[in-house]
């Protein structure tokens, strides 16, 4: 397993890679890997001749008040699991690296970005789209993968490779969970036990909304309504958005809609997280 | 000479010479082509293996009040012209090819593109980045050509190329000048015989301004003085800028820089005209 902290060395590579007909994955990390992204190199591994895994916390994501500088970094241990699940390349820059003196050029995705997590942190998908840019033109890939978990994410990367003619496929690949069902997630590390305990009533509250709107007992709006009122009497728990949204277009749903997700944000303690589940109805 | 309309056939024709080990030059034009553009086209045709051109009047790059839809559309001449320059590939989408229904993505560059041009023309720059970001993960070249009679557009480019790490050199040529000084540009053709005689007034003011520096008679902010004051003195022409500035940076100079560039925009009638000179003191 190769590791490379230089873009241009990256780039020199991987165009080897390509002109010799390998098709490339990337996984895109901020590092502190568990067993969500071991998945999703599992899938790169299992579709791509060379899988690449970047590790880069990415400054310009995080807003003045958020966790940039207290994010876990656990390089040493990253890169034995990327050892263990095949990866053939890490790429893995200092801020310097990519962010030179003076840089300022910013990639500004559209309107899907200013809506619920967008909303909450604002300049946050700014930040994304640029990085995860930069990340496509370093390591060239013909697909890279992304966890469903970070569901917005997912879909506003692939809308701006879209739009900015990006030539690669955006997978999103399943959550993981561990088995008490918290969405896996490198922040899950920061809760106490008492917290995680509370942390635990977002998924619940997300998988009986998707109950209620299955059993077609409760529109979109309804199933939102409740999810809100159940987030609302957990204690030591701030909800921060409960929505039930079109799976596509993150727009607020009508009745009719058939593929819906159900979005959550909350904060527990001094830790933010994110949650979400598809639901398709018939 | 080949000729596509569709990004993605574009991307499946370079990636073939791509790997082929093929060198590929991208001269991006608005089309009305004219001298200046035929010299880039030879340019590339010397350094690179497969010669692309793009013509697309870019909309997003025009403010509400300015020429988009009277912008020159010569596409006939165009191909003649290209063909006879050993034109490899014409890439000449529709504005629908190029934004699809819900395009929101866009490409904003740092504070070297809110001055000069950038401050006469708001959101200029980021039609200008997002376009040419685009053209580039479009053609994939290794080189792309931009004449240095847009020289603030060719100094963003370069800098948002190297910032989202394209792979690629962005090259500045030379500007070329009809006989009696005027630099070549798609827009003097709206000129009447009298608007043209008037609008030599420009480069005359420049040439003038890098005569001063150049004997040391005038520090870079006498010479920019003086080139305000010889503008304003000319009938039918209103100058928007006259500046003496840093080559590289466009930052305002100090009367110890040695690379120097003399920026120049005015309105001649309902056209707005630019030109520049780079001057080496020593």
């Amino acid at each position: 397993m190769k590791r490379l902290a230089r873009p241009s060395a990256v780039q020199r590579l991987v165009e080897k890679h390509r002109a010799a007909g390998r098709r490339v994955g990337l996984v895109p990390t901020m590092g502190a890997l568990h067993e969500g992204h071991a998945s999703l190199v599992r899938r790169a591994r299992r579709e791509c001749d060379v899988v690449v895994v970047s590790i880069f916390v990415n400054p310009t994501q995080f807003g003045p008040r958020e966790d940039f500088s207290r994010y876990p970094r656990t390089l040493g241990n990253d890169l034995k699991l990327l050892r263990r699940e095949g990866c053939d390349l890490v790429f893995a820059p200092s801020v310097r690296d990519m962010y030179p003196e003076g840089f300022g050029t910013m990639v500004v995705p559209g309107p899907l970005a200013s809506e619920l997590e967008g909303a909450h942190r604002p300049g946050h998908f700014a930040g994304v789209a640029t990085v995860c840019v930069k990340l496509f033109t370093i390591c060239k890939p013909h697909r890279a993968y992304f966890g469903a978990k970070d569901y917005q994410q997912a879909l506003v990367v692939e809308q701006v490779a879209h739009h900015l003619n990006l030539d690669l496929r955006v997978v999103m690949c399943p959550t993981r969970r561990d088995l008490d069902g918290l969405a896996l997630s490198s922040r899950n590390r920061f809760l106490s036990a008492a917290e995680r305990e509370v942390a635990l009533a977002l998924p619940r509250a997300i998988r009986e909304a998707a109950r209620v709107l299955r059993s077609g007992r409760a529109t979109p709006r309804a199933a939102q309504r409740r999810g809100r009122a159940a987030l609302s009497r957990v204690k030591g728990l701030v909800p921060d958005y409960f929505e039930v949204r079109q799976a596509d277009t993150l727009l607020p749903c009508s009745p009719k809609d058939r593929r819906v997700v159900i979005l959550a944000a909350a904060r527990v303690g001094k830790t933010r997280l994110i949650d979400n589940l598809r639901v398709f109805l018939n």
